[in-house]
């Protein structure tokens, strides 16, 4: 939650980094970045930068459940109907909140420094990967589990598709004879952010415990 | 959906086999079987057997969709109050259809013949289960996905429980210096049925391609 306003404060927003990835194509596939947004006016900007910074303050003071529509238009001083004509619908509304930390997220694991970044190696970046996804989701968790995609819907969402495709290519090169697609599947559902809340506050397990389990998994399938 | 009917109307019912494996405890921890409920009176195990053939009925003729308490009791010839009282809600009535699949399937691999079963040694019986499972949920696939629970649940359903357990006691004996419990996790999330739904269906993937990825991730597990 903290981390989502933050990133909301913090000088780089997603215009500018949709501008440097979006369309990126990584193993032949183009993929949709999280804030490759189309360009809207300059208000229009200012009224949605504007709605997700009372969505985060409302998030940061009274918890992801604290996010409605009708919260938020208050909280902004607007009617409800600029809210939903901006987002759609709550769901929409906490994806857009997410939208901002994705990016940062991405910008991390596609172009950023090592070891999550490309001048690792691949087994370095591999590595680093499954930690960096558990802390950039349990950063705001509350969050993550309200923006949980329905059954149908859970490995159409574009930010968890780029998800797949990086870890595979990182699997690709490193396992040449592994199927690749399926194993990156695997690899993902390991810190799946469902299960490891279920671990977390469900069983006590430290989340300490769930990166070694990554690192384990990994020394294992590369040894 | 074909399964279902073909179970319901095969003499080895789920009140026998619970008789046999309520309360087992595997790895030192008691777990609830499939098709371990309380005891009923003679007449509504049989009304409770009736509703359940008919939405079997329903299932195979026109799909899940069509499993709805009023066409349930439609095609037994009750009330929908008699549907309601029995199963509560839609949801419960599925998961009491699948309740016998499920009865079966631990059946299988708690003391079925090998190689799922005790008799054969751990790897063998690891080996075997990833492709048994996933025969099992995709013979009732509509089924097992209408009976997908929320996010909140997913991980505390007993028969998912179950599994989890069976497969933690195989990892823990094949890999002592793993943390059989994450481990498992990882195993059962690499052949959930969400996921391979979307992969079969929605990719064409077929399922040979994933019960093969099950064999190479542990081949490589194992190594």
């Amino acid at each position: 939650m903290r981390c989502v306003l933050e990133r909301l404060h913090a000088k780089r927003d997603a215009a500018r980094l949709s501008s440097g990835y979006a369309g990126q194509v990584i193993d032949g596939t183009s993929l949709t970045l999280a804030g490759a947004e189309p360009q809207l006016r300059a208000d229009a900007v200012r009224n949605r930068a504007l709605l997700l910074e009372a969505a985060a303050r409302l998030a940061a003071r009274r918890g992801a459940a604290a996010i409605t529509m009708e919260a938020v238009a208050a909280e902004a001083g607007v009617g409800k109907g600029t809210v939903s004509r901006r987002f759609g619908d709550r769901n929409g509304l906490i994806q857009a909140l997410l939208d901002r930390s994705e990016s940062l997220f991405q910008e991390a694991f596609l172009s950023g420094p090592p070891p999550l970044g490309p001048e690792a190696d691949a087994a370095t970046r591999l590595r680093a990967f499954g930690p960096a996804l558990l802390r950039h989701e349990h950063a705001d968790l509350e969050l993550y589990l309200a923006a949980e995609p329905s059954p149908s819907r859970r490995f159409a969402v574009p930010a968890r598709q780029l998800r797949h495709r990086h870890v595979a290519v990182l699997v690709r090169a490193l396992l040449p004879g592994a199927d690749a697609d399926l194993l990156a599947h695997t690899l993902l559902a390991s810190v799946d952010v469902v299960l490891t809340d279920h671990l977390v506050r469900g069983h006590g397990m430290p989340l300490a415990r769930v990166e070694a389990g990554w690192h384990d998994l990994l020394d294992r399938l590369l040894a």
